[in-house]
Parts: C-alpha cells; sequence; structure tokens
C-alpha cells in the first residue's frame, strides 16, 4: 500500500505517507511550549505552543512539502543555514495534534507529544486565560522542556500566590 | 492500511512500518564509508562501509526495534548517552541497499544513499581490492562526507601513481 506513494525524492509532487511524516517527526520534530511575558494579557504572560521541524536548507523543500501535507505553519530561517517549518495557532495544532493521535510517534516523543496536546485542549477551553490554567501549563511546560523554561519557573514560583488577584 | 499497524509507543511487538523507517532515517540516519589504514590487506586499505542510526539512550528501544526490522546489526554505545544501532558487514548491507532501493529517502540524503549503494556494489564485485575500485570508493567517499575524509583523501594523492604495483 506504501510502496506506491513512495516514488522517491525526485517527485516533488506527491503527496507524503502518514508514516514517512511520522517517522521523520520521530526524529526531527519538536513540540515546544513557549511562555513569554506579555503585560498587555490579564494574566501577564503569553502561552504560545509549536509544532516545529529543523531541517538544513538545503532540505527546505521537505518542510515545504510537510506545510502542504498539514495545510498550515510557515517555513522560515531558523537559525544560519537552517531553516524550520513552524505550526502555530490553535486551530492549526489542534490538526496537528488530531494527526499524531491517529498516527502515534514510535519514540519517547510520544511522552512530549502528550503533554504537547494536553496544552492545546485546555488552550481551546480557554483555561490557560485562568490562573489554574496557566499554573498547569507552565507545570507541563517545565516537565517538557530539557533546557530551561525561565518563564514557567517564574510562573510556578511568583504566581501561585497571585491567583486570588487573577480570578 | 497504515492505521492499524501504528499503534503506538506502547505497542513493543508490533513490526515498524517501512515508510516510518524510511521518515526515521531520512532524519536520523547516516551512510558512511570508512576507508582504515590496514597494513596486512594487498591495499594497504581497509573499505568499512556502514549504516548508522544515532539516538539517545533513552530510545534505545526504538533501535532493537530497527534491528529486528532488518534482521541485522548491532546496538552499541555511540558516545556518552547516546546509542547506536550499527549495521555492517557486505551481505547485510545489501538488504539495507535493497530496501531503500524500494522505498526510496525523501531528503537530499537520497543522495549520499546512492554513492553508499554503489560502493556496496563495487565491493559484492570485490572491485574494492584493485587500486582502481579502491579510488572510485575514495572518490566516492570524498564526495559524500560532509567532515574531512584524510583516508581517502590520502589514497587519492598518493594511490594513483601506484596503481601498476598493485595490479
Amino acid at each position: 500500500m506504501t510502496s506506491n506513494k513512495a516514488m522517491g525524492a525526485g517527485n516533488q509532487q506527491e503527496r507524503l505517507d502518514a508514516e514517512w511524516v511520522v517517522g521523520f517527526v520521530d526524529g526531527e520534530g519538536c513540540f515546544h511550549i513557549g511562555i513569554n511575558r506579555q503585560p498587555g494579557m490579564r494574566s501577564g504572560w503569553q502561552v504560545l505552543p509549536e509544532f516545529r521541524v529543523v531541517q538544513h536548507r538545503r532540505d527546505e523543500r521537505i518542510l515545504r512539502d510537510m506545510q502542504s501535507y498539514y495545510g498550515c505553519g510557515s517555513v522560515v530561517v531558523n537559525n544560519g543555514d537552517r531553516m524550520e517549518l513552524r505550526i502555530r495557532g490553535i486551530e492549526n495544532l489542534t490538526r496537528v495534534v488530531k494527526f499524531f493521535e491517529e498516527h502515534p510517534l514510535r519514540t519517547r516523543k510520544q511522552n512530549d507529544f502528550r503533554k504537547f496536546a494536553r496544552v492545546i485542549r485546555l488552550m481551546e477551553r480557554g483555561d490557560h486565560l485562568r490562573a489554574s490554567g496557566l499554573l498547569e501549563v507552565a507545570q507541563i511546560a517545565l516537565s517538557m522542556n530539557r533546557h530551561r523554561n525561565r518563564a514557567a519557573s517564574r510562573i510556578l514560583r511568583d504566581f501561585t500566590p497571585n491567583i486570588a488577584n487573577m480570578r
């Protein structure tokens, strides 16, 4: 079933195979929960979930193929000669989450994905606009990012006493 | 067809999907032609082709799944907390080449694969044991490895005048 879809790198028009996408994302994908200071917002913080796939610029084409596959996202410069497919926005990310629920990842990245999906669900309901929801997002973000997440740490450290003010 | 195969990270017994393997290797795989000094051999050099997939040790399981998928290779420590699936040996690599000819890579890694496949074919015929074949291997190795390949450079630089002695 898959063999007639896999026509090789020469055929650029052809739609990607779902399992190929899963394998590639198992290797190269990143589910990230950004949290930024945003004084204009009621909570003072903006939650910015993002799905990213980074490649050397020579493989920009495959990022554009994935952009077409998902029907959303932007292909932009990541750093130096690296490009990224970046998908933001709750509506787009809901589609991405649905895809990976139907086609599960096989590496431990699946754990990050599950947490990411929980944040997207929570944001769909607007829960991140309330202190309790924001704290949950911060806890999830801290547990899934292997690098430091200062914003999430700060929310956990400073925010809990202020819940009353936000409600 | 793929959906009933993709049962997720929890189901460890299940066979990998071919397109998943292609996607993962497009991201994480490496086709490498090693060339080592080997005074015991007639040409003085040993050609050591290798297919590698490196992962953090937390994903050792997926490397073992790929080992089972190909029915060959070893899962060994790569460096620190990184493990690698390493497939060596002409018979095993012929199987790997056959797989990627039936299921082509979609990134530019396909170019490296084509060169790798050419070396495997050449070695199947024993051509690398002759000076002309060894020189071809060295040229291919130099064109595919983005890092320095001193052995290949040295063969190209020093070897050509000695072809007569090797025949």
